[in-house]
């Protein structure tokens, strides 16, 4: 992270994963993953970020390393015992899903987090896709948060849907994709399943389109953005995780949450998620520089920006 | 037309049809359609538009008379012996594509468009979708024109590839959508099917993408534009046609095809789209006023606008 006197610090309840992937770019076998890596590996770069999430007893020490180096606080990082999530999974020339070969939950089955008295009081908040019963039950510990980001994935969807409901009303934006929105919205019409989410008491919710992009919708501001034209997509795995990164990174940068910091967050998601599939693993994430990031976020601007004038 | 005095003319060269359309919303019969229709109605908000086109013998007289309230010039709307062109088609659920049930192109297979000495000064062109040679014939006897769009469809594409590619080097921009793109370049990924028409001699190219928006490509810039959230989608027939009339239209009421014009000139063909698949045939395009069109306009720059700010 570059240096910013204001910035805030970040909490994510995720998990961390050893990823063995097969895209028609290339493979990675046992590779750093998980919902919180990519988040951490993303977000660190606006502000400081305070994990909780749980790993093996094999966890490789230079995963936790890369972290540290990147200034992301571990204390929260339990080892168990017992072996690492992992997640073994391919995608088809379309990139568009993922099809899972293989998830061995291992220690993350028995995943509870535990939130020091330091985790509670952090004021910008990502509740990663776990059981929306332990995000609820992290919720309920955190004081007065400034900001919490949910996610959520068909699975708790289709087992939990009013617990996940329950989550939207209780965060202040829930990102979910587009299948998501329309399976828990019932509703097909994407915008329409957006405000029907609103109606069901969602306070703002941020819709993941992959290659067009993601909106924004809550009772008074609607907006959206392109995703980043990306050259060499590799790897799609972590893209939802790396645009919450940008997302609540810059919010917790700025320490704002007002309208034009959320537009201009909605940019960061979209660099960082641009940088995440470029590479296998948070590879990219990590590599990359603020320079490079303002650089996209200019580009993305650059993309839809014009100046209206009147016509009639 | 609401008054400008710098508006410039515009010519269309398309057919003027009789549709017959069932959607999951209603249905239509012998109304008023065909890409000169859809682009003139659309257009003649904007600026004055000379239509050249055939219709038949059998063509109302309350077509005629509702372009001509309109302002629109048909003295290039020549009446062949014979019926008009007719087209009945349907869409399922899911609006994408028009399954055409039948094409009567009667008058239509004859068109042979005759420009007036008058037709050849005007300075905005729209070559809709008919026979890439025919456009090229067109092309060739305009008097150094300031903008010419044109549009084609996959039958062009399928059987006169090198003739299409023709007509995209000649004329200032290309409106193409998706499949199109892909289709003419010989490339899935879309950003680089429009990087290879350029490379191809193609000045500039605008991809509809239907309700993910359109994107501009020239060799200097790159443009995206979302869709305008549509609530009553009736009938998605007409909507390229009232894009390209949008976005020649605001372009000609201007004088004026520089970057910042044409990125507005984006936000009209969306607005103007927008409408008509809201009503069957040119019915809202019709109906509509500068202060709807202007407050489409509006509401579609903020859905993208943000004023950037420093990061790091």
């Amino acid at each position: 992270m570059s240096k910013s006197v204001g910035a805030q610090r970040i909490l994510v309840v995720g998990s961390v994963a050893l990823d063995t992937i097969r895209t028609p770019y290339g493979e990675a076998s046992e590779a750093l993953g998980g919902s919180a890596s990519y988040f951490s590996c993303s977000a660190s770069h606006y502000a400081p970020v305070s994990v909780v999430a749980v790993v093996g007893e094999d966890f490789p020490a230079e995963h936790r390393a890369r972290f540290e180096r990147q200034g992301v606080d571990l204390s929260g990082l339990e080892t168990a015992p017992g072996r690492t999530f992992r997640w073994r999974g391919e995608y088809m020339a379309e990139l568009g899903h993922a099809h899972t070969l293989e998830t061995q939950l291992n220690v993350f089955a028995e995943f509870h987090p535990r939130l020091t008295d330091a985790h509670r009081k952090i004021p910008y908040v990502f509740l990663a896709n776990i059981d929306p019963d332990l995000q609820l039950e992290v919720l309920s510990q955190m004081r007065r948060p400034r900001l919490v980001l949910s996610d959520t994935m068909n699975y708790w969807i289709a087992r939990k849907p009013d617990r996940v409901l329950e989550v939207l009303r209780r965060v202040d934006v829930a990102l979910l994709n587009e299948e998501e929105a329309r399976a828990l919205a019932g509703e097909t019409h994407l915008t329409r399943a957006a405000e029907r989410l609103l109606e069901q008491g969602a306070r703002a919710v941020i819709v993941k389109k992959g290659e067009h992009g993601a909106q924004y919708h809550s009772r008074d501001e609607r907006f959206l953005t392109p995703a980043y034209p990306v050259a060499a997509l590799t790897d799609p795995t972590g893209a939802g995780d790396s645009f919450a990164g940008g997302f609540v990174g810059l919010c917790a940068r700025l320490d704002r949450a007002d309208g034009d910091a959320l537009r201009q967050a909605m940019a960061c998601g979209t660099v960082m998620a641009s940088l995440a599939i470029e590479a296998f693993s948070p590879e990219r994430l990590l590599e990359t520089t603020p320079e490079e990031i303002e650089g996209r976020v200019r580009q993305l601007h650059e993309l839809v920006h014009y100046d209206l004038f009147p016509m009639f």
